[in-house]
């Protein structure tokens, strides 16, 4: 699948909507990226792994929670997270899946239930998403949104902190801001840990042993500085696609980038 | 006079008592910058006026906060300010003073007690040394403050809400940090407002108006960053001084730079 933007004109649904937007995602009849969606309720990483490496996993997203935030843990073959969205089917919602196995990526197919397992624990880990809708409310400027584009995303020279056979490089969000709107965004997002919190670096790729902004991770955002703007970073769950790619595990499954677990809990009010 | 280091080897005084510090300065035994003495009290900016410009002068700093934050005023003609030392004689504890008459500095001497007249009235104004220890005491590496330096000052394009005779460009102080750094003095710094709270610009100096570094306020200051270093800029107390200077009153005397007013109020524990 491909990665395009969702700025659709045309929407059959309420767009603000969480039950709406997952069953016009589980229909088919909005596949676009989920940062444009129910921008007033929390979305999230999926990450599902075999119920043997489960209880690893979630302590390697303890370990690394600026990156790996935990929001939701299935029991083992589930598809529901009760906790999150009533109705929701992990396996279907996201409307965009990652299929590892033995850490290679062999297929992204918009449904993965054909594929799910009846051992898979799913993950749902806090999102940049989030925070972005909390930051706009408060007027700060993310130029990547009012294009129709998705942050980029970078591999970093920073460690996780390894738990078992997970471990790798932090992969961090970059969004390019004014520093008026780059102090007012690290004040805000530090309120919020469980999307992320504060960025972990600014100003200075080199910083994170990024070399060129263009060279974005999967090739996907926007990686152009305006000459008024500071590029930021935060920490990003993709680090957990990292982790399960390096720990080789004969399955796992995420959801394609910027097609997010959409959930019903509402975003906290200030 | 002419700013020296103040990392004397031979102090004859106990350097972080308030009380000392103040009383070596006024036997004329201690000349240096006062941020690396008395690290654990606050210190503030000192800005006397007239009695009949006095409350003009308190509105414009209630304007304007995030520079000039209102820590103490005496009573017209008093040098005392009970509520930040017992002691205090505002005319002589800085050991740095300038004079400006009609918007003119005239005089910069040790003692201010000479030209002191009964209608002044002196404002303390929170100052970025009182969060320099702070940020030193969470880790936060402050280069100038190893080199014994100040942090450079610089005027900006930025101006200030105007009140009576009062207004004038925004000045800044800027420390060079790391962006770790940078992002967690953003953090600290922003639980302070009455020492100038969170930064106001960083990375980009043209953001405020500042074509180069090297051309600090003064003259002063660490102004040379390093690869791994962003600039970051703070709402900085001297810009009372800028107003005053703009407003031509026939008297107004102020400390002289880092030259600040040692209180014995005790830096806010966390």
């Amino acid at each position: 699948m491909t990665l395009a933007p969702s700025l659709d004109l045309n929407l059959d649904f309420d767009a603000e909507n969480p039950v709406e937007v997952r069953r016009a995602i589980r229909e088919g009849r909005f596949t676009g990226f989920t940062n444009h969606v129910a921008r007033r309720f929390v979305q999230g990483n999926l990450v599902a792994v075999p119920e043997s490496h489960a209880d690893a996993f979630e302590l390697y997203c303890r370990s690394n929670p600026q990156a790996l935030p935990l929001l939701g843990r299935s029991e083992p073959g589930s598809r529901a997270i009760p906790a999150l969205a009533a109705d929701l089917d992990i396996a279907r919602d996201t409307g965009g899946y990652m299929v590892f196995r033995d850490g290679e990526l062999v297929d992204t197919p918009r449904d993965a239930s054909p594929m799910w397992r009846d051992d898979l624990v799913a993950f749902v880990l806090g999102c940049s998403f989030s925070f972005e809708s909390i930051l706009q409310s408060h007027g700060v400027h993310l130029r990547h949104l009012a294009e129709g584009n998705v942050s980029a995303m970078y591999q970093t020279n920073h460690m996780t902190t390894p738990v078992g056979p997970f471990a790798g490089q932090l992969v961090v969000s970059m969004r390019a801001l004014s520093p008026t709107d780059a102090i007012k965004a690290t004040l805000l997002s530090a309120r919020y840990p469980q999307f992320h919190g504060a960025p972990v670096s600014l100003g200075l790729p080199q910083d994170l042993g990024i070399a060129d902004l263009a060279d974005s991770y999967g090739g996907h955002g926007l990686t152009e500085l305006r000459p008024n703007e500071l590029p930021v970073f935060w920490a990003c769950g993709a680090t957990g696609q990292n982790a399960v790619r390096n720990a080789k595990l004969p399955l796992c499954i995420t959801h394609y980038k910027a097609h997010m677990v959409v959930t019903d809990v509402p975003l906290p009010k200030d």
